[in-house]
């Protein structure tokens, strides 16, 4: 009853999402403080009978407000449930596989090879080098390819790639679409967003979530920078797949979030202050900590392996994330929590000898 | 800088969607009530530092609510960011391109096509006979085929395919799956749904959503009610797109609409029995009125096009939906609204001579 397709495809795997709380939940970088004040008010005062209406499918509303943000035009923007769905419709509205592979790390979002899969597009890894690096280099030969994606900074390595770098890339591939997925940038330093470049790359698409920064796992909201082209692509492939992919709720709040900048400038500083703390802290009891541009950390132990920590972690009520995978076993992935999350963290990491 | 597939097709061209209220809004099949008060109170009494986190990627208790509603096992249901979703990706779950075409009528909700297009799935259409109707035996010879899909009641005709006439299509095509897609079912008489079939039909998969009936389309809920084998690979397909379709407040809104059977039934006759009225009203002031089992009506008039209505209407501050396709120019479709809508709506088409 089910296609070839359905039968033998491996889904993307999502972190635990234990729903009953009794963990300290480092598992899949969620944000540990909550969303603006202001979207509650929103929500409690809402005229809620407009929900018999569809959404505006345009969603006009919410694009210019994250137009506003990202300083280019409306229709530079589009949006969607996540940027998990932004980034599956930019699969089939950018990569033609009769070019040749997409290219993208090896080790990098597991996603990306699930979309791969599932719209049968052709893609090759290129390693990352010995310090978990995107190798520039090999995305510049002239080999025939279809696109390009990776994200920046790059999970699950928190590792940031620098704007040049990623220049030099959608300089040597004009004919092509080069995705970067930015949903953990505002962790980074300032100005390290690719988004400036859409003016001279009209190959580059910027991709972005409202779920970690900006504290909105639970909205879906997702959107994409880029050249009006690319846009109007993606708003075609989205209306043969779903014309109101976003609820009027959800784009609401997203339109509100987008607008908070000084809330969420004070949150993302706590967040990146308690980051650096604790990346000190493990390296001084032994963990070797990669070099952290997101909000989460990338730690391994020469004792043991990443599976040896998840189960400790675990027995003692903290989920981190692991996998079981070349150059990946040794590590976890601990997403940042609050300044006590981590505390207790480093508290029990201490105690594990 | 855009793959073929997304340079040449026809994406879905879904109803007008005016964001300044100027209009009596009879042409995208909302809900003229409001949905259930409780959903108010459950949004501003909810702990909204919660949207911090992802939602239930399994959608448990909703599904446990919507199990119940249609007497059935959670194993039996699947939920997405509306029904359109949850087509969409039993599109890719279910039909098997290389069995042969997929079957469905030449009038149907069109996104049908768009949907088997975007993943090249072959398909073939089959004309409704002279009422309008679906022409069974057309569904049931032997040749090859690798799927089957109606709306029902369909659109944008309005009429109902009745339940024997489904099990004989289900009967004679038990090595494929057949999709009945349900958006509309609930304006139908009692026992009109397929969905106590599915116990019998392990090939049924039946589909409904939140906007209709539920008076939701905002909210963007819709499910998919079938063998637990082409639920598993509907959760396939989900975990291979996004895995999180539906953010937690409209996951919480569904699971109140879908238990307020009381509240729903009451709106639902309102719109049945003014329905009702306002066909016997428009055929007696010479409009020809399919017999509807649906919140919609397909009306012609002997002197006047279905654009000749709508323009009419629209200059009146109404709007309808017509469709520029043979058989259906003749016709335009008139959503349900309340009362008050369709009385003026009666007295403007009364006016048109």
């Amino acid at each position: 009853m089910l296609s070839a397709k359905a039968k033998n495809i491996t889904p993307y795997t999502a972190g635990e999402q234990p729903q009953d709380g009794v963990y300290i939940k480092l598992n899949t970088n969620e944000n540990p403080y909550p969303p603006v004040p202001e979207i509650y008010q929103c929500l409690a005062g809402a005229d809620f009978s407009n929900l018999r209406l569809y959404p505006d499918p345009n969603n006009v509303k919410l694009r210019q407000a994250i137009a506003q943000k990202e300083g280019v035009g409306v229709d530079n923007i589009f949006v969607g449930n996540s940027s998990d769905e932004v980034l599956a419709l930019a699969f089939l509205t950018l990569f033609e596989k009769t070019k040749g592979a997409l290219l993208f790390p090896d080790i990098t979002y597991s996603f990306y090879k699930v979309w791969a899969d599932l719209y049968d597009i052709p893609y090759k890894t290129l390693p990352l080098d010995d310090s978990y690096k995107i190798r520039v280099k090999d995305y510049l030969d002239k080999g025939s390819k279809c696109g390009i994606i990776f994200a920046n900074p790059n999970a699950p390595t928190s590792i940031l790639l620098e704007r040049d770098a990623i220049e030099s890339i959608l300089k040597a591939n004009k004919s092509i679409p080069v995705v970067v997925d930015e949903a953990y940038i505002e962790f980074a330093e300032k100005n390290a967003s690719s988004v400036p470049l859409i003016k001279k790359y009209k190959n580059l698409i910027v991709v972005k979530t409202f779920s970690k920064s900006h504290s909105l796992a639970g909205a879906r909201v997702g959107y994409a920078v880029g050249d009006k082209v690319a846009i109007d692509g993606l708003f075609r492939i989205k209306d043969c797949f779903n014309s109101y992919p976003l609820d009027r709720i959800c784009a609401d709040i997203a339109t509100i979030a987008i607008t908070a900048s000084d809330y969420y400038n004070d949150i993302t500083a706590k967040i990146i202050s308690t980051r650096n703390k604790t990346a000190d802290k493990l390296a001084k009891i032994g963990y070797t900590v990669l070099p952290s541009s997101a909000n989460f950390l990338f730690v391994s132990h020469p004792k043991f392996s990443g599976t040896d920590i998840y189960n400790y972690l675990k027995k003692n009520k903290i989920l981190v994330r692991v996998w079981d995978k070349p150059r990946l076993s040794e590590y976890a992935r601990i997403t940042i929590g609050t300044e006590t999350d981590m505390n207790e963290l480093c508290k029990r990491l201490e105690m594990f000898k």
